[in-house]
């Protein structure tokens, strides 16, 4: 649990991790075949107030100063190179994803979908996409939000899992279930498959059937059995494997990725990759395929993995205080007990609450108890069904060049803080519908105004008018603080014309 | 309860209470010499986060659109006039209580104490003050933060009561228990006092003795016995009797008070009530007069009284939604019972929540089963404890001439958000170690800086230096709306130096 910021994820790389990356790409360096494929498209809505519509549940510091997506890379980083891995996620939120992305180390490669249509479509065009670079690319699939506690055994195991992917298996990773979970799917397992692990440690096993979501009993009865394993959406497979397997169960789709196909890379690409979204049926790729796939293979995955589905999910992977609390930020409490209480920069007082989840943000305060977190969905889906900011962003947004926070808004006007750190330098832009004030809190800054440039000092403010062309700069050694209020009638973050972006937006 | 804003009591006239007034007014002529003393110096911290040090429980709109000091003060119109309602309260809370008051009505009287000494010594003063200006006074003691539900029953006892003070009775309102409360002082009923109550629904009764709050054991005694009444706080006496019982039974207060009289009405005054207010012993009426007098007589006080002592009481006194939860604000509720949920204008969302009382405010947030509200005192005071702004003040605060909001406070600036009300005007005024930039949102304003004037538009703004007197006003019919930035090295708000202030602060 990051403490006091968990919505800004650290930008420091992690120093363990690169060292690992150092021993083990010496290792694997006839791995050349194989990438990642990182699913980094969820919107999930079961942990808001934290996660919001553009700040979805892999972005969250949720166990930790990197983020589930941060950790996600760190973890396959040793066996894989980012330029051979890709992120694969949707316009909205492929922005921030890159900016978490360039904080771990440059290289990493984007594939951004034009619509969220489940993981069958978006693995078929991964598939595409590597297999045109790579004839015999091995796809490492994963979630960017799930939690792997061995990432060791978790390599290890991908070293596994590329011998039977080679000779065409589908192989998923399958967890030893250790409650009877009605969230997941399961999968029964056969025999062992002969001569495809190295060491005795190393199951890999036939899959005779993929079950849905189970009810209670039958969930019971599977834990019991021995035979069934949680299906954790982690899959190693050839993009040709799998773009067969597209081609005999989900004809449809197929028929739609191969009308991408004459155009990429050139001009016309994310036209035809639209054209072709807007055709092909949502689905998920075990539905699509592997229920229907004769051949899939399974690995037992003892790998510490977590899916971390809701908040009192974080009972299981946070460390907790003498009275059994998960506590983190401005908390003052009064003997509660087995509650998860996580507070930002307000006070938040809590007296004798018991298995209670509380979790206050800048804006928003969420209050359920731990046998009802189910129903974040239902709050967030209420929240966006109001158009409410609250189901949206946060009023903190983290940016390349530093983060703002909206302090407040009204009728014709909108005041944010902007912190740009040393070094850093905001679009050439201009505005339409709206005015800017800058006052300077503290630090400099160098502003250029319709090819004017000056410097400004605390204490000192300029004015920006519609229309202006602007940039502002921080080319002191300290953070710049400067407060902007905006007028205008419409002060919305699309009203920006950038003329020239160090960072490529 | 005000649903969006119980922190801001209506500036409207009660209409209602205003014609109340004019008919019952012609009719209590002869009772020139009853004055009202309402003690509302209180600092609770039972009703943190609404409540905070320098905004206590009287201040708050806790059951309609005025606060409980407002509702006080409408409540004694009808019988006694502002010009002979006395409200004693001490030096931080004065200018807040005035505003309230002003906005009632003009002619209020104020007594300040320099310090908080309890009951006795408040009492004692308002005598002295009295007793020199009306050697025939009586006064009606009230505190400001108590609810009466039958306002026209309680000024019909006000009159009863009259007779037996004037004959030298300290009369005390009695209230009937209808719960074996353990909060609160008791008195046990003797005989009827002949010939004092003007009807035979009227009982004006012996005391034989006070009980302070007795265990739950008396307390049910008491309740089955029906000869004890709690004490409500509300007493009629002469101001004469009440320093005579002084003298005999407080001595050294006595003494204390005499020595303020030579300088009352003089330069010297204010100096005075210091000097004898530090040698004072903080002591309640109750304890220090009423339990050692002979003279004491209880009127019966069918008046629908309540103290509302926490936010669980709430519960007795609120309208309640059909799942029996009382609601403010901007509350997204799914399934709760049974609970009290206070939100603000920041999302709340709760979830099947059960007999919870939950607060939110701007800057804090409270959460609290509704068995255990008699610790949110402790909450507050261990706020109060670590010096957070979140125990004094609420970033919003009322002012004479509109309000302010902090949005952010940090090293070394300040931002507000300014709203001067049409016609209104600031003080002229300097600051030592802060310069402030203005921007206007909207509306328009009238400034002057080191005698330059100027008017201010919204997309302009301008800056005043550390040291330059400055005024700012708003001569429009709307309210003018403008961004504050603050930067120095001291940015509270008693860096002030006012010149001329049209409120008199």
């Amino acid at each position: 649990m990051n403490p006091m910021n968990p919505m800004n994820p650290t930008n420091a790389m992690n120093p363990m991790n690169a060292s690992d990356q150092m021993d083990q790409t010496d290792q694997m360096d006839e791995t050349d075949h194989l990438y990642a494929v990182i699913l980094a498209g969820g919107s999930g809505t079961r942990f808001w107030p934290w996660s919001r519509e553009l700040y979805p549940k892999q972005m969250l510091a949720l166990l930790g100063p990197n983020s589930l997506f941060q950790e996600t890379l760190l973890r396959i980083q040793p066996a894989i190179p980012p330029q051979r891995t890709l992120i694969v996620t949707n316009e909205r939120h492929a922005f921030d994803l890159k900016a978490q992305a360039t904080s771990i180390g440059p290289g990493y490669r984007f594939l951004s979908e034009p619509e969220m249509k489940n993981t069958a479509p978006a693995l078929g065009l991964a598939a595409l996409h590597l297999q045109r670079e790579d004839p015999e690319a091995i796809m490492a699939v994963m979630p960017a939000d799930h939690l792997v506690r061995n990432p060791s055994r978790f390599l290890g195991l991908l070293q596994v899992a590329t011998e039977p992917a080679r000779r065409g298996f589908l192989v998923t990773f399958g967890i030893k279930p250790t409650r009877p979970e009605t969230g997941f799917g399961y999968l029964k397992a056969g025999c062992l498959l002969p001569g495809l692990a190295a060491s005795p440690d190393d199951k890999v096993l036939q899959v005779e059937r993929f079950v849905e979501k189970p009810d209670r009993e039958s969930a019971q009865g599977y834990l019991a059995s021995g035979h069934f394993y949680w299906n954790s959406g982690i899959f190693v497979w050839k993009a040709s494997t799998i773009l067969k397997e597209i081609q005999a169960h989900l004809p449809h789709l197929y028929q739609s990725l191969k009308e991408i196909e004459p155009f990429w890379g050139t001009p016309e690409e994310k036209e035809a990759v639209a054209n072709a979204y807007a055709s092909v049926e949502p689905i998920s790729i075990d539905y699509g395929v592997m229920e229907k796939s004769s051949a899939v293979a399974l690995i037992e995955a003892d790998i510490g993995w977590h899916d971390v589905g809701s908040w009192s999910a974080l009972d299981e992977v946070c460390p907790k205080d003498a009275s059994g609390n998960i506590r983190s930020g401005n908390l003052l409490d009064l003997g509660s007990q087995n509650s998860i209480l996580l507070a930002g920069s307000r006070i938040l007082a809590t007296v004798g609450l018991q298995e209670m989840v509380v979790v206050d943000t800048e804006d928003a305060t969420l209050i359920c108890p731990k046998d009802q977190t189910q129903q974040v969905k239902q709050v967030a889906e209420e929240i966006k069904r109001r158009q409410l900011e609250q189901g949206i962003v946060h009023p903190t947004v983290h940016r390349p060049w530093g983060h703002y926070t909206v302090l407040e808004k009204g009728e014709g006007y909108k005041i944010k803080k902007i912190v740009v750190d040393p070094g850093a330098r905001l679009s050439l832009q201009l505005h339409r519908h709206r005015s800017e004030h800058w006052v300077v809190l503290s630090g400099f800054g160098r502003v250029k105004i319709e090819g004017r440039s000056f410097e400004l000092h605390p204490h000192q403010s300029t004015f920006i008018p519609i229309l202006a062309k602007h940039r502002l700069e921080n080319p002191g050694p300290a953070p710049l603080h400067i407060i902007e209020a905006q007028i205008g009638d419409y002060t919305e973050e699309d009203d920006i014309e950038r003329f020239d972006d160090q960072y490529g937006r």
